[in-house]
């Protein structure tokens, strides 16, 4: 492989360049669409964002979702309805206001979102108490005008995600709905190899929402990043929308409503924490293609082709295989290209592994070799790609957990962003103010939230002001 | 079930009230979104639209297509670069000119089709004959403001597609590949059981193309419905979008292109086609849920809750299964109401079942029932299910071939169409006059385009004129 067609870039020196250089070197992207902020997607990156949101998909149907498709375009008025929706979107809004050669009577918004469109046909669809719960979902995209510097799959102006809405009799249903969504999106990002942590955010909720739990993960640089948001929006959407239903005992009550977002940001993540100098590193679960099988030419080559071709038949159907037969490139071109484009594994086989009927298996995370007998093939494949997801989560985790750190103070707290950052808890009176000192002075640590599920109780002074604290908090340095 | 609930039209006697009472009520489409053209896909709807475009997309796939995703969003220098295509498509364009509280310094279509976002970026990636053929293709939605009258699932301002791409070597490569692209889409039309003929048409071609074969299928009102369509595009956009590559022998090419799409009239055509006065009938491929257990409760009722949990675990992993164990409805109003969605098999058990050990099975599409013993379950539903599949596709294909007429002359012509519609075989001298007076004459019959495949060659005079006849063609009714 010619030096150029490979990774440059250092992911230990330089991460951001060499995040840029492998999406668009190892067909995750293109970033040279002619519209800033919009991606194409390629068959590498599109296939991570499939699997994972057909695994979601499979995760909320058994959860009693319907899959359904709402128009993208949503009508000015509608979009209106909820004051502090419109408030926090109508600067993100693109709008279309001409059809064909005319000048449309009210403009319409490419949805940045999906409450307003759902919202208005959930109105006519809800009747009684036998219709709660109801769980919609939709895997689509949607657009922000976002105005803040773009970076290819972590903020982008077209977002494709999965967003999913449930309306429920009570507030307490809500909330018990919103922790089966937090085990459904912990499964998610496992199946991804993703570490994160739940944050109970204390600043800039969706808007319209009531609370909001969401998913950070660290990323290679020290930085943090929302993963998914776990919304409930109480009755501020029900009752600009009129989504009324009749009580068993004859009385009319507003229903309760959540709503949850995941998106390509679940890409990023995956490029950004398991790649390495050489490219990407794929976990099987999400690989396009989960091993490519490498003829090295040289002597008998009609048996190796002939060989090659029954590893590929024993395994396509249990396995997502590719078979490389072609002679332009040597095998270790075709090595360097394969790791590049992350293949969890390499099935080698030569003269030596033809005369024996078995193959060299080759770990992609760790460069690991096994031998396996023809035979034992699909068991043993099976095997190693598990042990290869499982290892690269393992491993993901415990340096996520490495830059999970505590501070009492502010020279504490500055240093650890400053040197590692990643999540640092610490405690806050509940003041913007402290915030926003505390942001700017920390050259960005936000205070994000409450740890989710964490029962211990804030019992010391705020990190900032040392006035009496209110919450323990997770601060990092934001995407 | 009252009646209000389920279907009050027949089919028979007034087929378009019919189909759209039949697509609201069962949970096909809502049509009550407030913009005009535009569908809310409900989860009987869009399950069938999934199950067909995920059965192209293997097959794609399994034929050496990539999947990628492109932005909706064109610039409209982008969109005007092949003049034959924006003439085509300028009166049907949304157009997004603000974003947030900006006016956009260029204005920037909602895709109609994806020719000129995805030929730009073809440029990039295509360098040498190495790289060809090159197939991609997406799953999405495109936009067209249409000025008809719209039919829901026939003509929609949003529509629902799988969009196919190839570039070539040689413009036999590309004629190669279009029958290819015929034996694919043939199979996702039998896979749906929609028979369809194949036409190579000679009016009202995609915008761009020099080739156009056309699926077309009969509706039970005698009009014909266009289905897909397999464009041979020539060297028009290479030339337009510059996309050359290098030859073997160092010389410089511009590729020659072919670009295939099948949509949401998927869904139209399965409920047109197949749907009977109590509702939706649906091929076992497509549907949501392909069988539904139905307790008939009255004695023994603990033991038959337990008998019924007993069969979906048996069933659930293999197939598509819904049980209901509600006690609001009576048995009676199950039946209805899931005959009304179409599920292709219903499966009833009762005190008789659980003591025997067996269920009754009752056929959706011809009502026939079957009784089959719980160890032998599995594979006798499976059978069902094909048999109901391969019957269906029978049925409508023996209704399909009776609609197929000749006419030798005007008064043939006029009558046929009047009276059964369907494809009509005449023949025509070629001429867009004759086209013209017959259409306005017959009250709508079109010339589509010569019967594909077809060896038989025009021998006789045109159907208007009498002159020497040039080409045997189809004409039917269009929707």
């Amino acid at each position: 492989m010619a030096e150029e067609e490979g990774v440059t870039k250092k992911k230990s020196e330089n991460f951001s360049e060499w995040y840029h250089e492998v999406i668009q070197k190892a067909d995750i992207i293109d970033q040279r669409y002619p519209l800033q902020g919009f991606l194409v997607y390629k068959g590498n990156g599109l296939a991570i964002l499939e699997k994972a949101i057909g695994f979601l998909e499979d995760l909320l149907n058994a959860n009693g979702y319907t899959k359904c498709y709402f128009p993208p375009l949503i009508p000015e008025s509608l979009l209106k309805k909820e004051e502090a929706h419109i408030r926090g979107f109508q600067d993100e809004v693109f709008w279309v206001t001409r059809a064909g050669q005319n000048e449309m009577g009210e403009k319409v918004a490419l949805r940045p979102t999906s409450e307003t469109a759902m919202y208005e046909m959930l109105k006519l669809w809800i009747r009684s108490h036998r219709d709660l719960p109801t769980k919609i979902y939709q895997s689509t995209s949607v657009w922000r005008y976002e105005t803040k510097h773009t970076r290819p799959l972590i903020r982008d102006r077209e977002l494709l995600w999965n967003e999913a809405h449930s309306l429920h009799a009570t507030l307490k249903d809500v909330s018990k709905h919103m922790k089966e969504m937090i085990r459904i999106y912990s499964k998610v990002y496992e199946f991804c190899a993703i570490p994160v942590v739940f944050i109970d955010v204390k600043t800039g909720l969706f808007a319209g929402a009531v609370q909001a739990i969401e998913a950070y993960t660290i990323f290679p640089d020290g930085k943090v990043l929302e993963m998914g948001s776990i919304n409930n929006l109480g009755q501020r959407f029900s009752k600009a929308f009129d989504i009324k239903f009749v009580k068993e005992d004859g009385t009319q009550q507003y229903v309760y409503q959540g709503c949850y977002g995941i998106s390509e940001r679940l890409v990023a993540a995956v490029v950004a924490i398991h790649g390495d100098d050489k490219g990407l590193v794929l976990p099987p679960n999400v690989a396009s293609v989960q091993a490519v099988i490498v003829p090295i030419f040289g002597e008998d080559d009609e048996n190796i082709i002939k060989y090659c071709k029954a590893v590929y038949r024993k395994l396509r159907k249990k396995f997502r295989i590719k078979l490389d037969l072609s002679r332009e490139k040597t095998p270790g071109w075709k090595f360097n290209h394969y790791e590049m484009l992350g293949i969890p594994v390499r099935i080698e086989i030569g003269k030596k592994e033809v005369e024996s009927k078995t193959v060299t298996l080759v770990r992609r995370n760790d460069r690991e070799e096994f031998l396996s007998h023809f035979e034992k093939l699909p068991r043993e494949l099976d095997n190693i790609l598990k042990s290869i997801q499982t290892d690269m989560y393992k491993k993901a985790l415990s340096e996520f957990q490495k830059r999970l750190s505590e501070a009492k103070n502010m020279d504490d707290l500055r240093k650890i962003l400053n040197e590692k950052g990643g999540l640092v808890k610490t405690e806050w009176c509940g003041k913007q103010d402290c915030a926003d000192n505390l942001k700017a002075e920390s050259k960005g640590g936000e205070i994000i939230g409450v740890p989710y599920g964490v029962k211990e109780k804030a019992n010391s002074s705020c990190v900032w002001c040392n006035d009496k604290s209110r919450y323990i908090v997770y601060v990092g340095n934001t995407y």
